[in-house]
This record gives C-alpha cells, sequence and structure tokens, in this order.
C-alpha cells in the first residue's frame, strides 16, 4: 500500500493542510482552502447555521437537530446504553428496537444531557495570569480555580439553560469559554433492532465496506415538552455524490498529535499495551457471562459491546504506534520544531526544553500510573454502585468546600451534571455488578502486586470474589436511597451502613492522595511543559495548525471517497442488496426478519452507507455529516481501520470516514418500520 | 535499583562469563571458572552422576530420580495436569492431594514419557552436508530429512527402550544427537494440595519471598514394575545455606539470546503483544466458566493455571523488551560482532550480512504470522477433540510416505510419541471444549478478519459458537473410538462420520499450506542466517559461549543468594512460619486443614523456598538443584519476577531461581502427610 508520508504532522509544516486533515475550531475554519480546493462556500452564515443545530451529548457523542420539535440524529450506538436502562428481562429494545406508537411513548434516558453550542470567549489571559509562576499541583489547582471561577460566574443566573465550561485548546496554548444552551429532558424517540444497527457486530467495526443502520432518534423536551428548535438541519433524501464536498460537525474526543515522541512512546510501551490486556480479560469475563443465559446476555449488551469496541480501536492505535515508518515522520517533525526554535534565541529562552521535560516526565509517569489508574482512575472499574457511592461521598465533602478547593468535577458549575448522574433512575443489575467488581479488585492486586499497601488497603484479608459479594449487598441501586444521601450531605453519608457508601469511605482518601501526587509529578508539569511548547508552535507555524481533540466543537471538511487498500479500490457506497448478501442468518451477521421479509421493496439504489476522507475520531459518534448546501446526508458512525492511527496524525490517502445515509434512513423508516409520523417530521416539510 | 549492565551478552565477550550465567551442555560445561569462583569440584565422575540421574518429560519439565525404585522429583505444577485426568467429579485429586496407602495405588499418567541422556554425537557434518546449497523451505525438508534419517538409524532396534532426536544447538552452528533411556509407564506416586503446592496462586507467581510446597513425585515403571534405577540422587534433609554453591541440571525450553536485535523487535511489537491479548481474553473467559459451578473449576483448573502463567510470562518478557537500556546493550552487542566480522575480510566474506537478511525476514513474517499462527500452530488451540482429529488425520496420511515428505512430527522415530499422546486414556470435557474452540474461531476470525479466505474455510456461514456446538458432538473422547481409526489408517479416516474428523479433512490442507509458506518464506531463510551469524560468533568468540536453550539437557551453576529488590534486600529463605503469617483463609492465600493442624509441629528453622542465582528458564521447572557433592537438595519451580528477562539476557545482580527445598519436603512428608513408606525410600538409606 502507498501512504503518504506527509502523515506525522503536514498541519505542522504547510497552510493550508495538506488533504483534508483537520479537526477545525468554527472560529479558525480554513474556508478560503476549502473554497479553493471544493468550490464550497463556507460563510459565516453557514457556520452559524450547523453551529446552531450541532449536538454534544455527554455521553461521549454527537448529534444534530433535525425538526422544529426537538428531533436529534445521532447513532444507535450512542442510544443503546439508553435502550438498555429502558428495557427489563420481558421487553429488549436492544433486540426488538424501541418503536413508540406516539410521541408520547418517547422516554427518558437516564443522565444523558444535550449541550447546543452558544458562544465562545477566549479567557487565555485569565488563566495564565492566574497561574503565572506556579508549578507542580500548585498550577493545576490555580487553573482549575479560575477555570471554576470563570465557569460559575459566566452562567451565574442561567444554570437551568445554560451550561459554561472552559474548553482547553492546543495543550493549554489558549482556554476559551463555550457556553452550551442545555437540555436535560432528553428522551428517546425511535432506535432500530441493534441485529441492524450494528449489522456484523466486532468482526465489521472499523471495516468497509459497511451495512450497519447505527441511527437512533432523541428528542429534547423543555418543562415536560418536545423544545421549539427553529434552528435545525434539513434532512437530505438524495443520495451522496462520490467526490462531493461534505462536513463533519461534531466533538472529536481526544486526540494526541501535538504530543511528543517520548509522550507517544510511553503509550506504545506502557498505556495502550496495559488497557489492551485489561480490555481483553474483560471481553472474556464478559463474553462466558453473556452465554449463560439470555438475560446475562441482555444486560452486558452495552458493556460488552463498549469493551470490544474500545479494544479493537486502542489495538489499532498501538499498532499505529508500533509503525516505525510513521513514528519516523513523527520525529522529523519534532526536529523540525525543535531547529526552528532553537534559531531564533528569543523565542529558544521563552520555550526552555519541553522536549527533555516531558521526557523525563515520563519515568515518573511509569512509576505512578499504575496506583493512578487502579486506585483513582479506574476505580470499581464499570461498577455502577461504586460510582454512584464515590460521587455521593465525594459530593458531600467538596460541597462544603469552596470551589478552589474542590476536585475539579464537583465545583459549583460542574456538580449539576453529578447530580443528574446519581439522581436519574435506572437499572443496577448485581450480578454483573459482582463481575466487574471482582474484575477492578484483581487486576488492582494484579497491577500492584498483593504486597502494595494500595492492595492491602483495598482488599485486606478478602479475596475478590469475597469483597464484591459483600459489595454487591449495596442499596445504593434504588434511586431513592441516594437520593436521600445526596440531599442528606455528609451527615448522611457518615451514618449510612451501606457497604459501599462505607467501602468508598474508607479508601477514597488513598485514591484522593494518589490523584494529588500525580498531578504533582505529572499532570502538573506535563501541562507546564505541554504550554510553552504551544506558544513555541504558534510563534513557529503561526495559527494555521488547528488543535487536538478536546470533546468540543469542531468542523472537518473532505469529500465523499472510497480509497485503495493494498492495491484493491474500496467503493465508497454500500447498498441494500450487499447488506442481504452478507447476511448468513448467524450471528452477528443476522437480520431481523422484518428486514427479511421487506427485502424486495428496498431500493437497490439508495446508498446505504459511505465512506468520507473527513478527519473525525471517537467522540464524532453521531455526527452530522453536511453537504455544502449545510443540509444532513448521513451521520458519520465510524472509521475505517487505518482510521485508528488518527489519534496521533491524519493519512489522506487511507483515513476514511463512515456514515450512515439519511437517505438510507428514511428508506427504512418508510418501508421497513412504516413511522409515517416520524417520516412526516423529518423529510415532508 | 542498581542493574548491572553487562547483561545482553556477557558470555558474548567474555571467558568465563561474569556472574552466573549460562546453560551450558554437559560437553563444556565450564568447570575451571566455577572452581574458581566457589571452589567447586565439577569433574567428569559428577557430571556423569548428574546426568544419569536428570529427567526429561515430555510435557515440558524437568526432574531428578530420586530412589533405587524409579521415584522420581518434579514440581507439582508438572503433575497438576495428570493429577487432574486422574480426577472425576466426586474425586478431586488437585483439591485433596493425591496419596495412594500402597505403591500399587500409585497410576498412570496419561501420554507422559520420561527420558534420561545417555550419549551424545555431533551430527552437524552430516546436517551440512545434506543441506549444502539449499535455500528457503528445500533447506528445511533437506535439514529435517536427514534429521529423520539420523534418529530412525540410531535408535533402530532399540524403540522400545530408546528415543533418539536431533538436538539443534547455537541457533543450527551444531547438530547433536541425543540418545535417551525412555519410560513410557510414567505413574503419580505423590501430589500434596494445589492449594499449598501453589499458595498464593497467581498474585504469588513469578513472586518472592515464595511459600509454595511445589512438588511432586512421579515413578517410572518398566514391565508393569517399578523400574530399577541405581542411578539416582542422593536427597538432602539439611538446609541450604546461605553463598553455597548449587548447580541446575535440567531442560530449559526456549531463549531467544542468540537472536538479533530485528528478530527481538518483531517479539516485542507483533509476536508478544498478539499473544497477551489472546492469552487476557481466555483468561478472562476461564474465569468466569470457572466461576459457574464447583464442576466448571474443577476440569478448568489446569487450563486456567496453565494460561495465567503463561500470560504473566510473557507480559514480563514484553517489558523485558520495552526496557530501552537492555535494547540498547543488545544493539552494542550486535555492533561489536558486526565489526569484528568485517575486520576480518575471509569471515565477512563467509558471514555476508545475517542481520540486514534477518532484518528483511521480519516484513514477511509480520504478514504471514497470523495465519500461520491461527491456521496452523493454533489451530483448534486447547482443543482435545481437534489435536486428537489432527494427529490421526496427519498420522494416517504420513504413514503413507517416507521420512523425507513427512511433516517433522510424524516421522519414524517420533511417531511413537504422537500415537501415546492419542491412545492414552483420558478424559475430555465438552463444555470446556466448547469454550476453546469458540474461543480459537473467535480469534480466527478476528486475526485475519471476516472476509480473508482463512476465516472462509474454517468458519463458512457458521459462527465460533454454532460451529463449536457441531465439532464438540466428536466422539473422538472415546479412546476406543481413536484407536480404531488410529489403526484402521487411512481409510477409516476417510470413512468417519465423525464431525472432528471431517472438519479437520477439509480444512487440513489450508494448514499445511501456509506452514509450507511460512517455511519457505521465514523458517529457511532465518534459520540459513542464524546458521552464518552462528558460525561468525564462533569464529569471533570461540566456544565459550553457551547455545540458546532448545529443551536438551543444560546444567547452570550459581549460589544460594538473595538480591537487592529497589534498594530493599530480599533474604534467600522462606520458613513455615512464613506461610502462616501469610495465609488470610481466602483462596488463593488459604490452605488445607490438615496444615493448619499440624502449623505447631513443624520445624520453624527448616528452609521453606529458597531463591539462587542459578540461570534457568521455563522447562527447568522440576529441575534437580543440586549442591557441590551432587545430592539434591530442592526442585526449581520458578524464577523472581526479575527473571523475565531471562529470555534474552541473563541480569546477575537480580535473576533469581526459586527453589522448593527437600528439606521441607521431608518434614511435610513426615509430619503432615505422614508418609513413612515414601520418607523410608526417599531418606532412610
Amino acid at each position: 500500500m502507498k501512504r503518504l508520508l506527509c502523515a506525522a504532522s503536514c498541519a505542522l509544516f504547510a497552510l493550508p493542510a495538506l488533504a483534508d486533515e483537520g479537526m477545525w475550531t468554527f472560529d479558525n475554519f480554513p474556508s478560503a482552502a476549502v473554497k479553493a480546493k471544493y468550490g464550497a462556500n463556507v460563510d459565516q452564515e453557514w457556520l452559524n447555521h450547523v453551529r446552531g443545530a450541532s449536538v454534544r451529548l455527554n455521553s461521549g457523542c454527537s448529534a444534530s437537530v433535525v425538526s422544529s420539535n426537538g428531533l436529534v440524529l445521532t447513532n444507535h450506538h450512542c442510544v443503546r446504553g439508553c435502550a438498555q436502562q429502558l428495557s427489563s428481562e420481558t421487553t429488549d429494545y436492544l433486540k426488538d428496537g424501541f418503536r413508540p406508537a406516539k410521541r408520547e411513548g418517547e422516554k427518558l434516558c437516564a443522565g444523558m444531557q444535550a449541550e447546543i453550542l452558544q458562544n465562545v470567549v477566549d479567557v487565555t489571559a485569565r488563566i495564565t495570569t492566574a497561574t503565572a509562576g506556579k508549578s507542580g499541583r500548585d498550577f493545576v489547582k490555580a487553573r482549575d480555580a479560575a477555570i471554576a471561577m470563570i465557569e460559575k460566574e459566566s452562567c451565574a443566573g442561567h444554570e437551568d439553560k445554560l451550561r459554561c465550561q472552559v474548553i482547553t485548546l492546543y495543550q493549554g496554548g489558549q482556554f476559551k469559554l463555550y457556553t452550551y444552551r442545555k437540555y436535560s429532558d432528553v428522551r428517546l424517540a425511535f432506535a432500530p433492532e441493534l441485529r441492524v444497527a450494528m449489522f456484523g457486530g466486532d468482526p465489521d467495526n472499523f471495516n468497509y465496506p459497511r451495512y450497519d443502520l447505527d441511527f437512533g432518534l432523541l428528542r429534547l423536551y423543555e418543562n415536560g415538552k418536545p423544545a421549539a428548535t427553529p434552528h435545525h438541519l434539513r434532512w437530505s433524501t438524495a443520495n451522496p455524490k462520490a467526490g462531493e464536498a461534505v462536513f463533519v460537525a461534531g466533538n472529536p474526543g481526544s486526540t494526541a498529535r501535538l504530543e511528543t515522541v517520548a509522550q507517544l512512546e510511553t503509550l506504545r510501551d506502557f498505556v495502550l499495551p496495559d488497557t489492551l490486556f485489561m480490555l481483553s480479560e474483560l471481553r472474556g469475563r464478559l463474553i462466558r457471562f453473556s452465554e449463560e443465559n439470555p438475560e446475562n446476555a441482555r444486560i452486558a449488551t452495552t458493556l460488552l459491546l463498549g469493551v470490544e469496541n474500545s479494544y479493537k480501536g486502542e489495538r489499532g492505535r498501538f499498532e499505529a504506534l508500533v509503525d516505525a515508518t510513521q513514528m519516523k515522520a513523527k520525529r522529523a517533525a519534532e526536529a523540525d520544531l525543535k531547529a526552528k526554535v532553537k534559531a531564533d534565541p528569543k523565542l529558544a529562552e521563552a520555550t526552555g526544553d519541553p522536549w527533555s521535560e516531558l521526557a523525563e516526565i515520563q519515568t515518573e509517569r511509569a512509576a505512578l500510573e499504575k496506583p493512578y489508574l487502579w486506585l483513582e482512575v479506574r476505580a470499581g472499574y464499570r461498577s455502577e454502585l461504586f460510582s454512584y457511592a464515590r460521587s455521593i461521598v465525594r459530593a458531600a465533602e467538596m460541597r462544603g468546600q469552596p470551589d478552589s478547593e474542590r476536585l475539579r468535577e464537583f465545583t459549583e458549575a460542574r456538580l449539576p451534571l453529578e447530580q443528574k448522574h446519581v439522581l436519574d433512575a435506572r437499572p443496577v443489575y448485581p450480578e454483573l455488578e459482582r463481575l466487574t467488581l471482582e474484575f477492578w479488585l484483581s487486576k488492582l492486586r494484579e497491577g500492584l502486586t498483593a504486597d502494595a499497601p494500595g492492595t492491602k488497603l483495598f482488599l485486606g484479608k478478602e479475596s475478590p470474589e469475597s469483597l464484591a459479594a459483600k459489595l454487591i449487598q449495596s442499596k445504593l441501586g434504588d434511586v431513592a436511597v441516594r437520593k436521600a444521601l445526596w440531599e442528606g450531605g455528609k451527615a448522611a453519608v457518615e451514618a449510612s451502613d451501606d457497604p459501599m457508601i462505607r467501602y468508598v469511605l474508607a479508601t477514597d482518601a488513598a485514591s484522593r492522595a494518589i490523584r494529588k501526587e500525580y498531578e504533582e509529578k505529572v499532570t502538573g508539569p506535563t501541562d507546564r511543559a505541554s504550554e510553552r511548547l504551544a506558544k513555541a508552535r504558534f510563534a513557529v507555524y503561526g495559527l494555521g495548525v488547528y488543535p487536538d481533540a478536546t470533546f468540543s466543537l469542531r468542523l472537518s471538511y473532505g469529500a465523499v471517497e472510497g480509497w485503495n487498500e493494498k492495491g484493491t479500490a474500496v467503493a465508497p457506497f454500500t447498498t441494500f442488496p450487499g447488506l442481504f448478501d452478507r447476511a448468513t442468518g448467524k450471528p452477528p451477521f443476522d437480520l431481523p426478519d422484518r428486514w427479511i421479509a421487506a427485502q424486495s421493496k428496498l431500493s437497490s439504489k439508495t446508498v446505504f452507507d459511505f465512506s468520507t476522507t473527513n478527519d473525525i475520531i471517537g467522540g464524532n459518534s453521531g455526527s452530522p455529516v453536511i453537504d455544502a448546501k449545510g443540509d444532513v446526508i448521513g451521520a458519520a458512525f465510524d472509521g475505517n481501520i487505518e482510521s485508528l492511527g488518527g489519534d496521533y496524525w491524519y493519512d489522506g490517502s487511507v483515513n476514511r470516514t463512515v456514515v450512515v445515509s439519511t437517505a438510507s434512513i428514511a428508506e427504512a423508516l418508510k418501508k421497513i418500520y412504516r413511522q409515517d409520523r416520524l417520516v412526516k417530521e423529518l423529510i415532508a416539510k
């Protein structure tokens, strides 16, 4: 395969970026370059239109408003958790799909919040002033306190409708205050069957050609009624055309394109392998758990599919980083920046040597990573009961403190979302809790070793199995119990005899101590060095670079296009007949009966899924794919396998976004699901 | 921690090796160096004595003869599989231990063969002549044919008592014919409870201090009676002393110390991670399977513990290879050899550039590795039914061909062991078969991708689950069915309607085709280049180097010694009181009741486990640890966590062998198990 080795960091060298690289902020979009390459006219009006209809879901997805009554298009895999939570042993919305007969049958997605960006203000100077002269944890604390103050002040008096969030850009080179219109009553409006939304399952995930109807519809509510959303995207039923310009507006979660080689080596040698070993074992436990009986399979669906998706993604990222050619390009890019900084004595003095600093931090990081992960970041790994208990215990303590002293997720501006997490009702599955707790505790012991102080504190003389059996006796699955503790505050928490609350009370100081140490020795120094690196980059390359992804709104441009896979051309489109050809009748290549029955009715010409050159990453799931007119033509739901290096570089020759077309969704809604009500709302305008 | 960075390949530079490095063949043991360092007198008589009592177990372990009636000391984990196979739903010899009241109660270990080395002859010239001028698969074929002929000829007429095997040394620099006295009737004589043999379970595995009574006793039989073994080691009940010289005689399985940096990078970047991802998921499946009910836990014990041991070992090896300092030392050693070869024009011409050749082969290897593993090496992964079917199908075909055309494991000299594998009775567990087959097929699909020809052949339109359900209907678990097919040959096999036989018949051509391709493009060129590299190494450094491990008899020397673990001294000895201190009562830190009851009777001064500086590796498990007098003072059962880099280098400052003392075994046999009969046989001589 011929790979264009611009890769590593084209954007760092040239303006405009070669190929279609870049996750651009709306206030720094390269419209001129796009006009020159595609003839598309991305003016301020176009940008405002698209921004106003682009939705961020706090669950880690993107979406778009597609009707005037709050209807929102996203991916099925973004509403999978919700559909499962709304199901029961007798009603399975994942297996059968969710199709309420009337609008009134739409149901609340627990914990879900939708956010639409309204306004952006640069607050870099304020943060920089607050952190001047500080280092280590003092720096982290001062920065977070300044962020908390800005977020609190800026939304004061409007907390019910707005969310204010300071977004970090360019690794701390910029900070911007994003003000969002928030909707905390989000309901599931429609979901197809999992089997067709994720046809091909894990084997087809990140692969192409693809045949997934990976969409779901949500609706925003206000005061118990559908929200009025005059600002929305028009739904296109036209097939996308090869070569046409397309735009993806969404919230890419996280990339590491601006990280140094030393940081990437830590990812390659320690972080990614460790994560992959862990995910593989959890996957194995969950696969077997699911095989035990249909109810286990049902309750483990979301978790297992999430773990498999993470595994495949992280594995692709690991394989990208062991590619010596790509790493060589990274090294060359780093050497280029270093040389240019060195050539300018003033800049060299202001910059210092962040590369060596970051390289040195990797030793501390390697030493602290495991306890930091197992005792803090992954504490209670995927256990809902543990997560509730920790939120309750921490919130009770934090509310007695000023913002500047709180853990960042418990500052005044962020507490409402934490509260929603705790107080929205959703099922907890004790046997799945047992599995996740046993897993976490056994991995904690393995990661830290049996004799480590952390292991002794978190496990004591128990085995992972015996301790998990005790902890799942917790009553925190009951929303009324959580509410009483949340509202009862510190006194109620300290008086509680709930085993999970007691467990978190006994261990949380250790979790926070390691977090503090990590912030002092790793986060603080890393962010400080990265900030100087960012400034050096601006000085050398100007603002014609885009920031790493930080789950904030971005726009990417590209074209509908296939690619050349090791000598074989991959066409950008798939169709319904291809889906039926691929079906074997055995999972995960089986289809719902209603699909098999409707086969002859479906248009053989409609584009089902398609691929584009847009530069996206996880978090972009559900993003509207928009044509030059500003109409939505699909929902991005995946990247091809080659796109997994996208965390570190963009390779325009093979990196592709995978999209389900609005045309095929409309076809299915009409002919298979007979959703006249929704079709009318979406299309017949 | 201060690490002595001689590491990478001290032995390549100096004679004698610094530290206690080396897995020496008996015919090239550095007695003079040992005499100088330890004052121990390892003369020919000593060597003959030890060699004559050293046992290789075909299951991948080592052992020693310790009485005149065929009693053999090895590790519990070397007889674990046997103890499980002899158990049933109502009798669990792993849980309860195996203690026959009389000698007549000893039971056959299915498939097990014990081998004692009798004679060594150099056959390098014969192999070299046979392969002259050949390359690729032709080379592999010619070499294997020459080996098969030598093995067949040399044991002709004595096949019932002898096994002839050509051993590859120095990566093909030498070939030697090893003639073994073989015992194919090996019975289990004694095993303690798994809980005390493997106290601390996976968390303590590869760790130290350690408290494991990891021993088991086997007995060699001839003509249904205990074999007469006048040649055996004397059993010491004295405590080992700090600093005393000790020797380990055993069969280290495999090391890669002479491999080039390019080869090690392939291990680091592809082979080890891929293996670890696989093992982790299988581990997860098995853990959950074991939790489903006690019978599942029982039947999965050996497999799960084996997988966990492999995982921890491979992970340690992976972590060793991502250590940049050690790899730098490897690069330096490689550069030194290259420079010395280059400095001698004649040698340079004869050597060529095997380093570049081996580097280039890595590309082919990366491309072929996955199909080669999943369709051939790991085909049917851990499924007994598949393994039986493949042996039967291949043997039936191979027996019609001359040795030179056969797969190497089916040549005349090797067929008896294959036959023993197939015809010895042992239980097959259908539900465990289902698990392993599902796992293999799902990983095959994942590794090759859903659309690969290999996936289409091996899976067709089935899912891993539906195909496994069909295959476990096989009747090959019944030894009579296997016998009929084995003896019926090709006609019986082709007429069989057994689903596993049919499956192997339908897929085996593809397995063998990828094996052939791999031999042509990877094995052949690798072995050819390695051979020239070995010759260059001899030319430059002389014979003062030891060969990489190849599961053949070696002797290592060292001393009883602890080490310094990141600033903390680790003592070389543990005792019984330490065991009871560590016990929590919860698995895997729980003890059998009989141990708890006997606590006060056990000598608090007896050394339980101890550590030594000997250079060993997997395959050495069960090896006698011998004092300067030639008496056995323990059985090596593990290395510390730092020893896991031992595949690639030996670091004498921290690499330690972990041993269970014969003194503590005697104490337990006397006071806990009251095995007067065995104690008398072992000790009262």
